[in-house]
């Protein structure tokens, strides 16, 4: 259904536009304003997301509004940041009230169960892919904000949640992997409604060293906290979380999704290894469960031991969205 | 040319990746992190630039870095904010460098003139469209920043700069006026080169009520501030600064370029009579011109009272993305 009286703004109003929080000016002025708790910094980050790139055009669309902010807060919870609010960007190429409608709730129901409000943005339309952009604002603690650079020799490497059902979801739905409905029903959640482990990265500001969110693969992103902190690292294949509904998968298809699957979301960090128990409880109390994957080496490099105790062989590379040809 | 060895990590790094200023953590880790100045607001804004709908596929990429940014400085401008940093969201259909060298260079030399560092971003790949996506973090002082909702009965309106050349350069180039080479060099800029009025918007701090950039149509963007305020306006045609660019063009060329012409990023302000003197001083002072247009009214609605002393009859409407059917 085409919009066929409303005009952008009215659109913008109607799905969009919510009486901001006390202290906060939103939707409607040139700009949106906020105030910072002292002591703390601003820690924002932006994520594109393009239609037939990130998203496959039928995708529910208010898992594509939850999804939208997840993937933002998801770099907040890596930092330790306490959400403040969001702006987006949106480009349409066409526009359908039902659509918006159950875009904006997946979003808002997000944005309310975070604490992060839509406080600005900008909508358009757009010759041919749906495009959104979402900008995340948090608070996090000045000079204590967890950073990529502070791995230590000695660390131990943990990640939350479970690996590897968002890569098969995704197989499945680009046909990668042969159709199968029960396994795409046990997978499909992980892949359209990640959940940002906020509550887990602010628990872990002055317990963790470094922390990554995985949203290219396991591999890669923790690849990128290797080189920031100038170390390597050692993980235990048969250590992994690795998602319960991946069970009967051909092995390879497993540590493809494992070790290099993308839009996971959940945190990989570091911390010393006196630091376990503490790890484990504030973990526990943030409601995420969290496994230790192996440490971090003074050697550069990165090597994952396998079940005979060798380091495997043809690690999965991760996600690139320009690959070296 | 394609980037034919070049990850998206390198591309990122090679173009956009700079040391960021003392105190502010920049591209390269989850999220930018920047501090605040007690007693400040922070004021962000996002926008969304889409070829084929905000920009020409062939336009000088190095025109559009600047511009990128110059429109989202603009809104920072609007609130009196100064600016702190800003992100770069950029889905690109192909990885030339050439072009990604003089965007990143006409990005980088606004960024550093107005005191806006790039602190973070997302790259892609776009299936169709180049999209740019900017959003941009100012300080704003709390409590008086400029808004759209102050406007009072018996303030001045004043608009910034010259109106009408960006219009008329768009549409040149989009064959909606006659081919006109010397016309087009002589409006190009203001459409591929504009200048936001940062200097002008902090100037105004204290000295205006009201203010918006004009990014849709000067009736449409004061409409903007005459329906937040719940205020009416009546201006003078006579009086508008007229690019002097459009001399010989026909009146109603003109008229729409100058009263419903997007694109144009000066300041629209309202402020009041015993502030007259003031707002040239600080306007000269920033070294920007500004035009007394018109004064505030009870009655709401909005008049352009002609040379013949009597209302405008069908004003032009502003841009609007999804126009009424």
């Amino acid at each position: 259904m085409e919009a066929s009286v409303a005009s952008e703004f009215d659109l913008i109003s109607r799905y969009f536009k919510r009486p901001a929080p006390a202290g906060l000016l939103g939707v409607g002025d040139d700009c949106a304003l906020f105030p910072v708790p002292a002591g703390m910094r601003v820690a924002t980050s932006t994520d594109l997301l393009i239609e037939g790139r990130h998203f496959f055009p039928d995708v529910d669309p208010k898992a594509l509004g939850h999804k939208s902010l997840a993937v933002n807060l998801s770099d907040l919870a890596a930092m330790g940041a306490q959400p403040i609010g969001c702006v987006l960007g949106l480009a349409l190429p066409r526009a359908s009230e039902p659509w918006l409608a159950a875009f904006a709730q997946g979003f808002h129901d997000l944005a309310d169960a975070q604490g992060c409000p839509l406080i600005g943005g900008d909508t358009t339309r757009s010759p041919h892919d749906l495009v959104i952009s979402v900008t995340v604002f948090g608070a996090a603690p000045a000079g204590r904000a967890l950073h990529r650079d502070a791995a230590q020799v000695g660390d131990q490497i943990w990640v939350s949640g479970a690996l590897g059902a968002a890569d098969v979801a995704y197989r499945l739905l680009a046909g990668q992997l042969p159709a199968d409905a029960m396994l795409l029903a046990a997978t499909r959640r992980a892949l359209e409604w990640p959940e940002p482990r906020v509550a887990l990265g602010q628990a872990l500001v002055d317990v963790a060293h470094a922390a990554i969110d995985v949203s290219d693969g396991l591999l890669q992103d923790l690849g990128h906290i290797l080189s920031a902190s100038h170390v390597g690292a050692q993980l235990q294949y048969d250590a992994m979380p690795i998602a319960p509904s991946l069970q009967g998968l051909p092995p390879t298809a497993v540590r493809q999704a494992v070790l290099g699957g993308g839009d996971v979301y959940e945190l990989c960090f570091t911390a010393a290894p006196d630091q376990h128990v503490r790890v484990t409880e504030v973990a526990a109390h943030a409601g995420v469960s969290v496994t230790a994957i192996g440490h971090i080496t003074q050697d550069p490099g990165l090597i994952v031991v396998g079940a005979d105790g060798q380091p495997m062989r043809s690690l999965p590379r991760g996600f690139d969205h320009f690959p070296v040809s």
